[in-house]
C-alpha cells in the first residue's frame, strides 16, 4: 500500500512553495500518495492550523504521515519534531500546531529532528517545509525508524482551546473556528450541551461578546429554518455551531474567531 | 489500474472538509486515485456545480467515479444517490447536480443509497460528503456492485439549462456560466450558430438583458482583436462565448449568470 | 515508478479546465502521478508563471514532465513545444514560460509539437492545455520518444529577468516576484550580495522606484526583528528579499512586481 503524506500549510496555492515540497517528497519517496488538507490557513495562525488539522487527521488510515507547516518561528530555535501518536505520525515545528491532533489520539513519543542526513543538503532559514519537514516525512514513509531522526523530546509545546465553563443553566465558551460557509463553531462539545439538558429541538439564547443576542432553535438540519434565518446545530465536528440556512452567519454577525459566547436555556 | 474518484464541491479549500473526505476514501480504498475537479463552486449553487461537473466529467476514463457535493438540502429528505451512466458513475445528492453530466452520457440506472453498511457508522446531518458520499464512492471503487447500495430509483431530480429559442435571424439565449477569465458562456451551442448561417468571421449583434448591446466578430482565436477589445468565439465547451482579448468581459459588462442574451445577424 | 506530470496554469481552481486536463492525462496514461504546482498564476502573466515554475521544477525527480499553460497567444501561430532539458521535460506554449526553468538545467533539444496523432481528435482554438499539452504530456509519460511529436526547433522564445547592475557599493535590481506572504523578491542573487561584501548581519539601504527608502538589517531569520518590522533576508530561492516579520511587506509598501530597486551599503 502506498504511504499517505498529507500537507497542511499557510502557504496559499499561488506560490511555488507547496509544489517544491511535493517535488522533494517524490524525489525521496516516489511512491508517496500526497494529499492536501489545506494550504489556506490564515498566515501564521497556529491555532487555526491546529484546528483544521485535528478536524481532518482522524479520518485518514493508520500510519498516515501528516506534515503541518504554520511556522512563524522558522529559522529560530523552535525545534523541528516528529510526533508518533497512537494512530498517525505528525511532522512539523514544535509550536503546538501538531499537538491538538496528536493529543486526540494519544502521543506515544516525540522526536527532535536533528539528524542532517534526512534533511536537504542546504537548509534555508526561511523554508523548513521544503528543507526539513518534506524530506523527513518522505524518509519516514520509506520506513526509516523514528529514532533515527534524532533524540526523544520530553518537553514540547502544546496548544489547546479553552474549555467551556459549565454552570447550571449557562455555558460560557469561545468561538474556535469560522468555516468557509460562515458557520460559527464554538468550543462547546455535544456532550456538554446534553449535560445541561439542552437537546435538539430546544431553544437557547446565545450571546456573543456580551452584546449580540440570538434566540435560536437547536436544529438537526440547516433547513429546519427558512432561508436566511439563524439556527444552532451540532455540526459535523460535534461542536455547537451557529449558522444561517443558505447564508453566512459569521459575516452577518461580524463575528471572529476568539469571540466569547454564552449559551443559556430559555 | 487504480480507480479514479473525482471530487466536486462548494466547500472551498480552507476548511478540513475536503481533506476529511479524502481520508475517508483512502481508509476504505487505499488505492483510489483522488482527483479534484473543483471545490470553488459558489456556495449552494447547484446549477453552477452541474455545469462545471458536466464540462469536466466526459474527459475522464470510463468507470471514473465522480462525487459531487453541492448540497443545500443536506440532512433533509433529499436522497443520496448513485447514477450509473453509460460511461461513468456519479455519487451525490438527488438535487440535479449530477444529472446534467449523467444525461450527456445517458443514464443506465439510479440507485437510492440506503444500505448503512457502506456509510460511516455515525452520520451527521450536516456533512454527508464525508459520512455517506465519500465512503460509498470508495466502496464502489472497491468493486461493490451498485445494487448493493440500495433500491433502484425511478424518479430523480433533473436539472437542465433553458434551451435557446431560434428564430430566422435571431437567437434568444441565456448566460449559463462565467469563467475565471471573465469569459461569458451562453447556452447557444455551435450547431445553432451554424444553423442560422452565422459562421466564424461573421459579425453579430449581442444584446444582454435588453440593454447592453455589442456588435462583435465571431473569431477563431482571442487575439484576432486587439488587447482589451470584445469578441465572440465558440469556446472550448462548444458554446458561444463573449470575451475580451486579454481582459475580463464579465467584469467590464457587469454581467452575471442567468442574464438573457439575444444574438442577431447584422 | 509512476511518471510524474506537474501542472502550472493561470486557470484558477473554480472552473472545469484543470479537471479536464487531468481527465485527458489519465485517459491516456492511467498511471500518471499528477501534481499541481500552481493554478493561481496571474492571468496571462507569462513572467510570473515562468518564475514560479523555475522555483519549483528543480525539486522534482529526474524525468518529471512539467506542463505549463499561461498562454495569451492560444490559437495563434505561437508554437506548442516540448523542451527536453538536462533533467526534466517541459511541455507548453513557445512563449518563454518554460525556458526560465529549462535554461537553469540546460536545454538539450526543443521539439515543435505537430504530430496530430498525439493530440485530441478535435482541437479548440481556446484550450490547448486540454487538447494538445495534456495529451502530449501523457503520451510522453507513456514513453513515446520526443522526436515522434514533431521536428526539432532551432529558434524558440526565451524569457529572462533583467540582471542586476553591480557597482562598487551599489546594486541596481528589480522586483521579480511578490509571494503570498507579501515577501518582496528581488533579482539580486546571494553571490552578488556577497560580492560587494554585504553579509548577513550588515545593514543596507534599499530604495524602491527612487522614492521609498528603507534602512534594513540583512537577517538570517524573520524574527531577528520585532513583529511588524521590516528586514532584508536571503530567501529560500537564494534571492535578496524584503519582508516584514509576521506581516506583509508588499502591501505595506504598496510595491508591485517590476519595481526598480537600489541596494546600497550604509
Amino acid at each position: 500500500m502506498r504511504k499517505i503524506i498529507t500537507l497542511l500549510t499557510d502557504f496559499g496555492l499561488k506560490d511555488s512553495y507547496v509544489g517544491a515540497m511535493k517535488g522533494v517528497i517524490l524525489s525521496i519517496c516516489p511512491d508517496a500518495n500526497i494529499i492536501d488538507i489545506s494550504h489556506e490557513i490564515r498566515k501564521f495562525d497556529i491555532r487555526q492550523g491546529a484546528y483544521v488539522l485535528a478536524s481532518a487527521s482522524s479520518f485518514f488510515p493508520e500510519r498516515t504521515i501528516h506534515v503541518g507547516v504554520v511556522d512563524p518561528g522558522v529559522g529560530t530555535t523552535r525545534k523541528p519534531i516528529i510526533i508518533e501518536a497512537k494512530k498517525n505520525f505528525y511532522v512539523g515545528p514544535d509550536n503546538g500546531l501538531l499537538t491538538l491532533a496528536a493529543l486526540k489520539e494519544g502521543i506515544k513519543r516525540v522526536v527532535h529532528i536533528s539528524n542532517r542526513k534526512y534533511m536537504l543538503p542546504r537548509i534555508s532559514h526561511t523554508f523548513h517545509g521544503r528543507d526539513i519537514f518534506a524530506p523527513v516525512a518522505a524518509h519516514l514513509a520509506n520506513g526509516v525508524p523514528i529514532e533515527e531522526f534524532g533524540p526523544l523530546l520530553e518537553k514540547y509545546e502544546t496548544l489547546s482551546f479553552s474549555k467551556p465553563k459549565i454552570y447550571k443553566k449557562r455555558i460560557e465558551g469561545e468561538i474556535i473556528y469560522i468555516d468557509g460557509f460562515g458557520n460559527i463553531v464554538t468550543n462547546i462539545y455535544r456532550e456538554i450541551i446534553e449535560k445541561i439538558s439542552i437537546n435538539e429541538g430546544r431553544t437557547i439564547k446565545i450571546t456573543f461578546n456580551d452584546k449580540t443576542e440570538k434566540i435560536l432553535k437547536i436544529c438537526k438540519a440547516y433547513n429546519e429554518v427558512k432561508e436566511g434565518e439563524f439556527l444552532a446545530i451540532i455540526g459535523s465536528g460535534d461542536f455547537l455551531e451557529i449558522s444561517i440556512n443558505l447564508g453566512n452567519a459569521a459575516k452577518k454577525l461580524n463575528i471572529k474567531e476568539g469571540t466569547e459566547v454564552v449559551v443559556e436555556q430559555v
